[in-house]
């Protein structure tokens, strides 16, 4: 089942239901109006849209209409909770590697995980809202899931089964200013704004056999400027699966439906696949060189991400943002 | 304007307008069933709401009953986001100095702030769920407010304007997982796994003159275990006013209706008051002994934080939790 909500306003936007190849679309109303009432009443609502969804894409629906995925808000505009992991420990050592930093010391067994901002996701096409071309104005493509209730100490398979949801995310990061606050040892806070979505997010079972293990098994595509400049696998080196992120989180607190974890910038060793967020590319060339030379992002840049299923079909549909100045 | 949310066993609870002096309630019901609700449409809600709160308080209103904060959920359940400052600034450093780290570069100019977890915040008498004694259970008194929509990059007298309503706050820490998140840099997570929230929020003319300059200038008392460990004042020592707090978290970001932004743990520079966190009274011992001999938080522990306004009248209700072990 695949699900997006259309801006119409308000805060929350307009659930519908989107069909498999993206063409079509129907509101969910009359079923639910927000994702959000979807996920805290999954058991009993969720059926009824994997109907709805059904009769779409077999083309029966009654009221389809073309989906259009530049009226889309995030799925979920605004969230109760959103953690970013970082599961892809090449980006990590990368990074730390190139700015002095020591490896982490139990980076394969113990996961990093930062809390951020969730009141003002932005949808999948609208722009990067920025002060200053000075801030190091980065994009970094990861996936997330959304869950349903966790129950404090859930082991990791069984927290597996808590995921309602796949989504695709920009995770914005304003690089400049993450030394001072990584010097506070508070979290990132100025640094991470916010983070942008694509249109539609997808129950696992869309996936077929390229969800396996907690993982997804796909290649993700990110352009910038028109440019790709990856064509990352996301499954592989994953070292933790999402069940392993949510079971880390969960030690200490339970999580309640609609959380969102994230999987963090996916990387691979192998470089020639190109990077999928900008610091990376200039912690390379760090290493290799000395010094970054790739700039990060000017106003009017464009970034675009996506991820296509065996099939060939987009899963989530494209995040497509430019960089434009506040007014 | 005092306003709780009562237990219904929804995930939002059914929104109550509470007497000032804390004794009557009356259901909002035909007005706003959730308190988010009223904070997304401020200008249109809250007036409706202010009047049931006049004819409430001249005993007039016909279907009030007797208020019991034991049924209250925090006054937001749950909220689209919560991040904590550390604007005392005394608390920061008698912690730093104790471990024995740095003392921020800039910590008069630029104010701490975690982003924290706000999916599943906790009634001012619900008990204190944790797995294990050892990870350092602390409670941690502070001030809140619950803003309405920022604009990116407003200015700290503007921000104070979007204050919406003021809480107390239990800002529970895991002490003992703190060090290895300090260590790993990406913020604390595991060990600030959730807060709590006194019965009641309130407006901030609800303060009249003990609300001055963006801060509240009253007495935070706190006990444990039935004995009065803190009276600390709340006003001349915070460092960042509110407005302040909040026009640095929206630097980078807008902030949307319903964000909690929070002091940090009340400290008084005159240890003759007391503490509002038990690891302050530890690095306290610390500095003087070489070691601190307070331990942390026990299963079966109490502690109850209440702030009195200048007529004697509990502002916010009392937060009043036990330690539990997880069942």
């Amino acid at each position: 089942m695949k699900l997006a909500t259309y801006k119409d306003g308000s805060r929350d936007g307009q659930l519908v239901v989107v069909s498999r190849d993206l063409s079509m679309a129907h509101y969910a109303s009359g079923i639910a109006s927000r994702l959000q009432q979807v996920l805290d009443d999954w058991n009993f609502v969720s059926p009824q849209l994997q109907d709805l969804y059904t009769t779409l894409n077999q083309g029966k629906a009654r009221h389809a209409f073309p989906f259009d995925p530049s009226l889309c808000m995030a799925p979920l505009p605004r969230a109760y909770q959103w953690v970013a992991g970082s599961a892809y420990l090449q980006h990590e050592q990368v990074l730390r590697k190139a700015r002095g930093a020591p490896a982490l010391e139990h980076a394969k067994s113990d996961p990093l995980l930062y809390q951020g901002a969730s009141d003002d996701f932005l949808g999948p096409q609208d722009d990067i809202v920025v002060r200053s071309e000075d801030y190091g104005i980065d994009f970094g493509a990861g996936l997330a899931v959304v869950t349903g209730d966790v129950a404090m100490a859930t082991p990791p398979q069984e927290a597996l089964e808590s995921v309602r949801l796949l989504m695709l995310v920009n995770d914005i990061t304003l690089r400049q200013l993450m030394p001072p606050e990584l010097a506070k040892g508070s979290g990132l806070v100025l640094s991470r704004p916010t983070a942008a979505f694509a249109p539609v997010a997808v129950t696992p079972d869309e996936l077929g056999p390229a969800w396996q293990g907690g993982r997804v098994h796909l290649n993700l595509q990110v352009s910038w400027n028109g440019k790709k400049v990856g064509l990352c696998e996301t499954g592989p080196e994953m070292q933790f699966h999402f069940g392993q992120l949510i079971s880390h989180l969960c030690k200490t607190r339970q999580l309640r439906s609609g959380a969102i974890v994230g999987s963090g910038t996916v990387s691979n060793q192998d470089t020639a696949r190109g990077y999928c967020c900008i610091a990376e590319k200039r912690a390379l060339e760090t290493l290799e060189h000395g010094a970054p030379k790739t700039e990060f992002m000017k106003l009017g840049d464009t970034v675009r991400m996506e991820v296509k299923g065996g099939d060939g079909v987009s899963v989530f549909g494209a995040i497509d943002q430019a960089v434009a100045a506040r007014r």
